[in-house]
This record gives C-alpha cells, sequence and structure tokens, in this order.
C-alpha cells in the first residue's frame, strides 16, 4: 500500500464560514459531487461504518474519504485498504472543521473519480456540530455503549443531523440502553432526523443505510 | 430531592488563563481543597464512576461535584441522589471549562464542607486538554468500547493527565481491544501517567482508583 497523504488544514480566522459553506456546496452541486459529513464520539465506530459502506457501494458509487483527526493516520490506512481514494486531513489541534478547512481537504483528495465524498470529521459530539463544512447531509453515529441519553446532552448535534445511525447494536444485552428512549431523545432535538440502528460489525441495519446513501447521491447528481 | 442548582458559567475573553488556573490552585491549596478535572468522550462513565466513588468515600472525604454539561441536568441529578453536594455548570455551548467557569462553578458550589471538589467536564477529548481549570490533578475515563487506539488519536488529552481509568472492563469479550496495547499507547504520550482498568458498574478495580484519589486529596491538604 502507498503511504496515505496526509494535509495539514487551516482554518481560515476572518472568514464568514457559513457563506465558504455556501458557496462549496453551490460548487459541489455544479461538479456532481455529494458531499456527507459525518460525525461521533471518538469510538463510535466512523471507520467501521465507512470500511463497509465503501465494500457494499463498490461499482455503484465512486468514493473518496476525507480523515479528519488532531494526529496520526491509523484510520486513513485503514481506509486506504478498501481501495477507495483516501486522505488524512491533520487539523492542528482544532476540534472541528469548518467550510474551508473542508474546501483544502477537497483539493487534496482530487475531485476526479470522487461522486460521494465523506468527510470523517474529528470524534467530537460538541464543536463540529458548531460549523457548516458545506456538506449536502450531516450524519452522526452514536453507539450504544455511549447511552441513550445523549440528544439531552449535547442537543445542537442531534439537531444539525439528517441521519443519525444507532451503532453496536450486537452489544444492546451487556449495556442499559432503551432504544426506543432514545428514539424519544433524538426526536426531541430533531423529529426530522432519520434513525437506523445498525451493527457494523455484524451488518445488521447496514442496508438500509446504504440504500439511504445511494437514494441522497442519485438525488443530489440528478 | 431538593431541584438541583444550575448555574450559567461565562468564558472570561480577555484572561490570561494559564495565570488564572496558577491562582486558583494556590487559593485551592491555601483552603484545603483539592480539585480534580475529570474528562472522557460522552458516555464513556464519568458519572457512574463519580457515584461509586462518593459511596466508598462516604466518612472519609467530603465530597462536592460540579457537572458540566452543554445542557440538561440529568449528571447533577444522579450525583445529588447520592446525598452528596452538587451543581449544574452550563456551559453555553462551551466545548469545555477554562479556569474562571471552573472558579464561578466553586463559588455557585460553595467551599464549605468541601475537601475534594469534583469537575465532571464536559465529554470531550479534544478541547478540555488544552485549558487548565485550576484542577490540582486531570483526570480522564477511556471505556473499553472506543478502543484501544484513542491515545494515538487524541494525544494531547493523554499527555495531561495524571491518571487514565480505563472502564467497562466488563464488556471485554464483545469488543477487540487489546489492554496492554493500550497501556504502551498511553505510555507513548505520557509514561508518567497511572493506568487502572475499572469497571464501575461491576466494582472491578475500583479500590486501586478509591486508594489514589485518597492518597492525593491527604497529601494536598497535609
Amino acid at each position: 500500500m502507498d503511504r496515505v497523504k496526509v494535509l495539514e488544514v487551516k482554518q481560515s480566522v476572518f472568514a464568514n464560514n457559513d457563506e465558504q459553506a455556501k458557496t462549496l456546496r453551490e460548487d459541489l452541486k455544479k461538479r456532481g459531487i455529494f458531499l456527507l459529513n459525518l460525525m461521533s464520539s471518538p469510538g463510535a465506530g466512523k471507520t467501521t461504518t465507512l470500511t463497509r459502506t465503501i465494500e457494499a457501494l463498490r461499482g455503484k458509487v465512486k468514493i473518496g474519504v476525507m480523515e479528519a483527526d488532531i494526529d496520526s493516520d491509523v484510520d486513513a490506512k485503514t481506509i486506504a485498504e478498501t481501495g477507495a481514494k483516501a486522505i488524512q486531513l491533520h487539523t492542528g489541534g482544532m476540534c472541528h472543521l469548518d467550510a474551508a478547512m473542508t474546501r483544502q481537504g477537497l483539493e487534496g483528495l482530487g475531485e476526479e473519480d470522487v461522486e460521494l465524498a465523506i468527510l470523517e470529521n474529528v470524534g467530537n459530539l460538541v464543536c463540529p456540530a458548531e460549523f457548516d463544512t458545506g456538506a449536502v447531509k450531516n450524519a452522526m453515529i452514536l453507539s450504544v455503549p455511549e447511552g441513550d441519553d445523549k440528544p439531552l446532552k449535547y442537543p445542537l448535534m442531534f439537531s444539525v443531523c439528517d441521519i443519525v445511525l444507532i451503532n453496536k447494536t450486537d452489544v444492546l444485552p451487556y449495556f442499559d440502553f432503551d432504544m426506543e428512549q432514545c428514539r424519544k431523545n433524538i426526536a426531541l432535538r430533531n423529529p426530522n432526523a432519520c434513525v437506523i440502528p445498525i451493527c457494523a460489525k455484524t451488518g445488521e441495519g447496514m442496508e438500509e443505510w446504504f440504500r439511504w446513501l445511494e437514494r441522497e447521491v442519485a438525488s443530489w447528481r440528478s
């Protein structure tokens, strides 16, 4: 495997982020690229979910992945092993990505052969929710071990997401996690969010997620 | 149960945080109060660990708890049910607490009958690590479901912590978590960190944590 490309992305201090995000989204529309912003706590299963998604959509959708991290290139290497186009973004200690940083990432990734660009944001339920990256849709993964009360504690994250994947359903028997209560807590913050329980490890529920993503990409590119 | 006191804490924009943290620590030393800053990802088990700690140290150490959250008072209510002095701090969307916010919290909590003040920081592995709260010691909880690679991805958090509790050891059989690899990854970032595997739910390893905490409090107050 080739060495993974690592890009140091810099925050644009003076920029109007909302304006930059809007412009980026318009540019992506023209170029037929769907950008998904994927967020979660550390260790909720973003990379495993992405790996399975790349495998499932192979031959159907051309995927490029930007792995944002404070440090390390563990995740980008894992993604690159699937054969998908991948780049590691280092945020220089920043806890989130804004639209300018995302644009730098997309330029680093290269738009050739990319129909679906996925930004794996920094593992954090607070700051990434505050910055529009320019993504067409926001997705988040909440994992069972984190607990069903997270929508009460991190309201903004759940408010800005179009879809919430509840991952690690295979360990439901070992945790005090009430799926119905979790759905209610999410609905309190965002009644329109699509909620899909999944297990990236065993594949449970993943088909519904793949179909959602394919549908959204097709609709954006049509 | 009485209603939990909720305090909106405000960041001091112009302050030199390091200086304020140093002054707060000196003030705490004079007043014989040990301040512990407890950090982790969302859902790693901070509140459950605290509940067990309060129960174990009852009659030995007088504990007061500051629960910092973006929103909700779920955790402060849980702590108040143990009978410990507790206050809920709302950060107004802020992803961390600085020394000025912590001082406001301590004033809100009230120092009477407090020998050990515990700040349960916002669930986040990035931002809280960047701000000295004035705490005497920093502790963090890494939970097994998050994975053993977290010290590689969130280096600063592991660098600033005096002690790392590896929680939820009861679910080790269900996750790909290598305890020895995790210890090595932590040591890479911080060879001096004390590492204790625990299960707050079953009590495994908790005695070692209680002893560490009692020892540190006694040493600070002597």
